[in-house]
């Protein structure tokens, strides 16, 4: 196998970390709009780092993409960047009949008129429309392959699978005990994207209702996480497993909620109430005149840069999958989980939980598809292919997942 | 009497409606750094604007104020900016010998060590070091005249002269029950001066102790409010009233709580948290590459312009001094008030209900000193002149204070 890696940020740089210890590809073409980046990446590598190759690209300009596809003889494209260059990513792979594997979906749109009763655009729509193109062609893009969304859908898969004979509700429940030394206040991830993951409209799937949007932080749930994270309040937010898991598994209901306690909830609905979350520019007093500058850029200026913040991140973070149904003809409650502990990443690898977690699924993912485990065609998420043969290779990367019985 | 009013903003504007209705003086100077703003303030009194005229000044520039003051034959300055040009004006009026009156006293520096302990330089500590050069030349400077501090000093002093043998705590409490029709939030006040008043470390004065610091938001307490505003979440601010009342009342402690309510505490803490409140600039992306602008700037242009919104306000603001201690040999508490309903204070003299409130006692305090009902030299706070006077007087304007025994 042979893939281009798009996007050397934090995640990106966790995938050379990890996929560096594998032998299940050839050549990996680690590429970022920054050279220095992609060049850092390999360099950090060492003499493990001989199958890697880093290059400058532009992730917006598919024809060079397909260039960069074409000149390294690449069969996959792995987009590690953020969700803007989805589609042109996307479109790029499918122009080089390559496999095409992302972490994050197309973006959702709000319905102008009802944004918060009906949905607009879905999370991962422009994708699907193309998914009659893909099959026709044989072609794989394995979309939403992450942790979440990814590893929580093989896990409400698993579920369905092997656990459950009927299942009444698949939720996604992510929470952490994370802190920073010497900050109050410290996001763990991007807060311009945690800003956007949770002040659109959150999405929620009902059996008989299909898709539909709530308010901002509905449904406010204390949900007791494992491994000594112990409870964190969670809120529905906008998330891809919910359009994804009803594709491929039968449920009464789907919910993605976030552990963001009780703080960080408080703190984005100031930033909403006082207009800071958005992005259309304000004018302020410049050094020479007024200017014009995004608010939600102002409040990330003020915050430090979570990809720097590792070594002094404590704690740990859970991503997992909680399922409520019969099996036997008797009611069943699981919780499927993956932690991981930041001191435990960072002496390994040197990339923090967060990023690290995000990261081993898709390579995972990737040397599933390398041995053939995992095959298919059309656009498909994780939940469409067989769950044991990923789990059974995760432990084997060092990193097992657990299950508790409620 | 001939005033010189520098300052044509929302108070000033207000200044010149009550004072239109007065006798007491021959001519006002309306003076701004844009005349514009000037011209109207004159121009919307219509044919009561005769004694008025509008003329252009930078504030900052002493020279300029005083040749203003000599060329119009001025022997008041009468000073409606904001804090940052008590100085100058203060010298101003020194120089040209006319007698000076503010609202709002010379800014603190926290001490660098211990802020939330002791104090750095105070609240009217400028002015005050010059209570010499005053006193001796026989010219007087009225300071913290306006509602608070200003009034709530005179309504000390009427305690202890009148309603008290002795005092065991002296607190203003402000408190209002204002909303702003098509805002989830609204400050009334503008929110770069509110967050410097609230985020200061707030002054706390004891008989025993001094002036000392503590904390933002310390000793949060619930007072109920007259008038049908009810119950509100009051906190310690810094505030002019308590570096004013010691210096002429005895009293074993001084405090000023703004009543800002639970969820105005909360949004300032966070924005204190996430370093929103900052004035020194950070670097964000710019339309023509980066520029840098203070986060605390971001804040205010996200907001409307209080000043604008008086005619979507509903709601009553209320100022006042809550007095506990002994009369007669028997233990008495009392608070002293003065309500302004904003339906009243825009349909009167369309003006906003907290600007018109400030605006109404220096004008107040203006009339006692045209009349002789007050006279002094040094630099003064209003607690150190008759209170009987100028509550009489107050009333006479169409605004009557109360007294709730508690």
């Amino acid at each position: 196998m042979r893939v281009l890696l798009v996007g050397a940020g934090g995640v990106g740089t966790a995938v050379t970390r990890i996929a560096a210890r594998r032998a299940f590809f050839d050549l990996m073409v680690v590429a970022d709009h920054d050279l220095a980046r992609a060049e850092a990446a390999v360099a950090a590598l060492g003499q493990d780092g001989s199958r890697f190759r880093a290059e400058r690209v532009d992730a917006a300009d598919e024809s060079a993409v397909a260039g960069l596809l074409a000149r390294h003889g690449c069969d996959v494209l792995f987009n590690a960047t953020d969700p803007r260059f989805v589609m042109p990513l996307f479109r790029a792979a499918r122009a080089a009949g390559v496999t095409y594997l992302d972490m994050a979906m197309s973006l959702s749109r709000p319905d102008p008129e009802r944004p918060y009763e009906v949905c607009g655009v879905k999370l991962g729509d422009e994708q699907f429309a193309h998914t009659a193109d893909w099959a026709e062609a044989g072609a794989l893009a394995l979309v939403g392959m992450g942790v979440e969304p990814g590893l929580s859908d093989v896990f409400a898969r698993y579920a369905a699978d092997e656990l459950f004979d009927e299942i009444e509700e698949i939720g996604v429940r992510d929470g952490a005990n994370l802190t920073v030394d010497g900050y109050d206040f410290a996001p763990s991830f991007s807060i311009w994207t945690t800003i956007e993951e949770c002040l659109n409209p959150p999405v929620v799937h009902e059996a008989e209702r299909g898709w539909f949007t709530t308010e901002p932080f509905s449904e406010p749930e204390v949900f007791d996480f494992p491994a000594g994270i112990g409870p964190v309040e969670c809120v529905n937010v906008e998330h891809e497993e919910v359009l994804l898991v009803p594709r491929w598994v039968t449920a009464g209901r789907v919910t993605f909620k976030y552990g963001l306690g009780r703080e960080f909830i408080e703190t984005l609905r100031t930033l909403h109430l006082l207009g800071l979350d958005r992005t259309e520019p304000v004018t302020v007093p410049g050094a020479d005149g007024p200017v014009a500058v995004s608010p939600r850029d102002v409040v990330a200026a003020c915050l430090p840069d979570p990809a720097t913040l590792g070594g002094r991140m404590h704690g740990k973070t859970c991503a997992g999958t909680w399922v409520r149904g019969t099996k036997d003809g008797a009611a069943r409650e699981v919780y499927l989980y993956h932690v991981v502990d930041n001191e435990w990443s960072m002496a390994e690898y040197g990339c923090q939980a967060v990023v690290w977690q995000t990261a081993v699924n898709p390579v995972v993912a990737l040397e599933l598809l390398a041995t053939g485990a995992w095959s298919g065609s059309g656009v498909l998420g994780p939940e469409a292919f067989p769950p044991r043969p990923f789990l059974d290779l995760l432990t084997a990367y060092g990193s097992p997942w657990g299950i508790r019985e409620q």
